[in-house]
């Protein structure tokens, strides 16, 4: 870390101007007050002398001589006024309204792979409900021995898990099938988050209530307005399907379906139904609207895909990025996110050439399957143009395609499934702008 | 999970009970308005037969009959409004103002591991400051070659680290020394939180300013009114001790130490110095008041332990608890945390019995050193009386200790390091309360 920063003399000077031009009315005052009733005590100007800037030392900003304020103040804490720009955002062309759409999570600000639970995306189909969790029940039948209605209270008497995964919805980097459009990462990525979760495994249910002879698919049914739904193999439901009712430690915040949803790791988001009130077995598919009309992918040749579960390995460089573009020359860490529904990241390559070159960067931290994995590399920018390219590939082998390769096989008419290699342009000025390069 | 649920018959007929019982103006409304228009348009009572009621199945609640909110609407997600009771809680006579006191997390309604960033702990020695991140500096000299001031963005410059550590209040469980004291697990427990934290490890910081000759010690210290200060030896802040500006995947809440803190992993919280402006690096410690008058361990023999900066090794059963009663004989899967300051849990026993006869529990999902773990032990409840208690062994062989043992080494002065096995009382009523035992 030899480029980038100011020389300490240089910036003691800055420091010392920057602090001595704030106001300090606070601490004026408080001097000022001090001073009378010292004068007055005494019956005397003793220290009328002392000019009250010189009682503290220099530089010292108003948070330090001052009290802040105290315990609970808040007993539900909210960030920095300072942060008010770290939202959740939405493009408002890209719905018809605001009860059936997206919001995205600001990744450009995000650090490690929790995703705060403020900041998770949204996607409603008919808005956020507010569900009183005594009042909401969970009911599994059709194929089954017994079936059961469950309460809130019920479902958490049964034994829990918790996991840290991922969430993407599939027309994430939708927008980019056909050309760069969206220029600014929280657009290209944002339909994207990772909490842990804590939940009861479906398949403790299904044991719970018996399949019956047959039992082959799973009728998902949200309780909102839309009363979404989706059908489930029964493989999957077994496997890691979770029924969950917490992320990241506290109660599903109302829009990640409140008070429980399912969760099925890896798979579209649309899949791990929210506001979860039935849960049908069956022998076949349903074929409901959001798995036919919706949540298929239109190939070249006019026929559509169904049932493409799963979320391909994909990844995304977080930093260099539009809204964080760099400002100087000098040695900085590329920083970036991959994730696989199929399972753990195994590498993920970085080209600074548009996909010519590739080095291996480095994976941070916990590199768990089906969540988002940080990845690093250090990098001496010398003010040159470069094409920034990630590429990640999983522990199953699967390589993050290109978009040509992409292409090839899927065409341009899909909406959703999007996941080849993502390039950045970085300009001399240090401007980072979204480019498609075949 | 046999016991502990109704029979399916018996809980439909409750649904269905209740869901009559519900108040629909809405769907009522929606479906008059609508019936009305029918009629106007068709100029005849075609629907006027129709029962609104009848239109729609029985049963369904109003959120599904309705549209919720849309995205945005809230752009910094909260929680439902069904989860106001989940919060942050202080106990007024503990200390004597709220801008030097303690907030306790609501251990009892968490799950996993992660602590939300709206309910971690509070502990302020001269209240949250609200500090402007650009004007905000963290000066690094003393002993050293360079000696250097840091804006946040020269900060976020250096590469980056994340890990999930536990923090911990040494005076968590300090109501309890004497005698059982505090009815709740939010207060016996509750200074203590675990988040993933982001930022870079005091070692590259230490690198780039170059220590000097004799170099042996560091004094942190905090933007505070307080200007809080802590004397951190060399060999931890060369170990794991990171600098950093994120929780939880966003920045800092402004009572974590907004824009940045120290973290020492498994140490006294205090030692985290919030809003961090100042590491000297010295050739011994400060000997500050934080280390001295307080933060120090009072002996039977008057004399005090100093610098006791490890959280020792540590667990309580959270599921039942005061807060959480049992409320019918069956199957439960009691729950519980566990941490040590010394690495990763190893094993955590159960006693129903107040120590008498042990059996091992399970732990849960993500085993991380310095972490909080999640142990889990299924237990059918006949509806007798219980002892319930848990003790963890960590990974280097510490065994929590009885409050005996820890009473005969320690006496019962201190207000800090009370790590001792904690029991609850399980009535026949269901209820729960908190005993000591020897």
């Amino acid at each position: 870390m030899s480029k980038g920063r100011h020389e300490p003399a240089d910036i003691l000077s800055l420091v010392a101007e920057k602090a001595n031009s704030l106001p300090l009315p606070e601490r004026r005052a408080f001097l000022l007050r001090g001073l009378a009733l010292a004068g007055a005590a005494a019956a005397g100007p003793v220290l009328a002398a002392v000019d009250p800037d010189d009682a503290l030392p220099p530089n010292i900003p108003p948070w330090t001589r001052s009290l802040g304020r105290g315990v609970v103040t808040v007993p539900y804490g909210v960030p920095s006024e300072f942060e008010a720009n770290v939202i959740r955002r939405t493009v408002p062309w890209l719905t018809a309204n605001n009860i059936s759409s997206i919001s995205f999570t600001p990744l450009p600000e995000l650090k490690g792979i929790i995703t705060p639970n403020g900041l998770v995306f949204e996607r409603y189909h008919a808005g956020v409900p507010d569900i009183d969790p005594d009042q909401h029940r969970l009911m599994i039948h059709g194929l089954v021995e017994r079936p059961l209605v469950l309460t809130m209270n019920d479902l958490m008497r049964f034994p829990s898990v918790s996991v840290i995964r991922f969430i993407e919805c599939p027309a994430n980097g939708g927008m980019e099938w056909r050309g760069a459009q969206m220029e600014a990462l929280q657009f290209t990525h944002g339909m994207l988050s990772c909490c842990e979760w804590t939940g009861v495994p479906l398949s403790v249910l299904l044991e719970e209530v018996g399949l019956k002879k047959g039992a082959a698919w799973v009728l998902a049914e949200g309780a909102d307005g839309a009363a979404m739904t989706r059908s489930i193999p029964l493989e999957k439901a077994l496997d890691d399907t979770l029924v969950v009712y917490a992320q990241n430690g506290e109660a599903l915040r109302p829009e990640q379906g409140y008070p429980v949803r399912l969760l099925n790791p890896g798979w579209e988001g649309n899949t791990s139904v929210k506001w979860l009130r039935r849960l049908e077995i069956g022998d076949q598919p349903w074929y409901q609207r959001e798995e036919t009309s919706k949540y298929t992918d239109l190939m070249p040749d006019g026929r559509a895909r169904k049932f493409s579960f799963t979320q391909e390995t994909n990844s995304v460089i977080t930093f260099p990025c539009p809204e964080k573009p760099l400002t100087q020359r000098g040695r900085y860490e590329i920083e970036g996110l991959a994730w696989s529904g199929r399972g753990r990241i195994r590498s993920v390559d970085i080209s600074l050439d548009g996909g010519v070159n590739w080095r291996r960067a480095e994976l941070k931290g916990l590199v768990l399957p089906k969540a988002l994995t940080r990845f690093s590399f250090m990098w001496d920018w010398d003010g040159s143009p470069a094409l920034l390219q990630s590429r990640a590939i999983d522990e199953t082998g699967y390589v993050q395609p290109t978009l040509t390769q992409l292409r090839a096989v899927r065409g341009v008419e899909s909406i959703y499934h999007k996941n080849s290699i993502h390039t950045w342009r970085l300009a001399e000025t240090g401007e980072v702008t979204n480019v498609q390069i075949d």
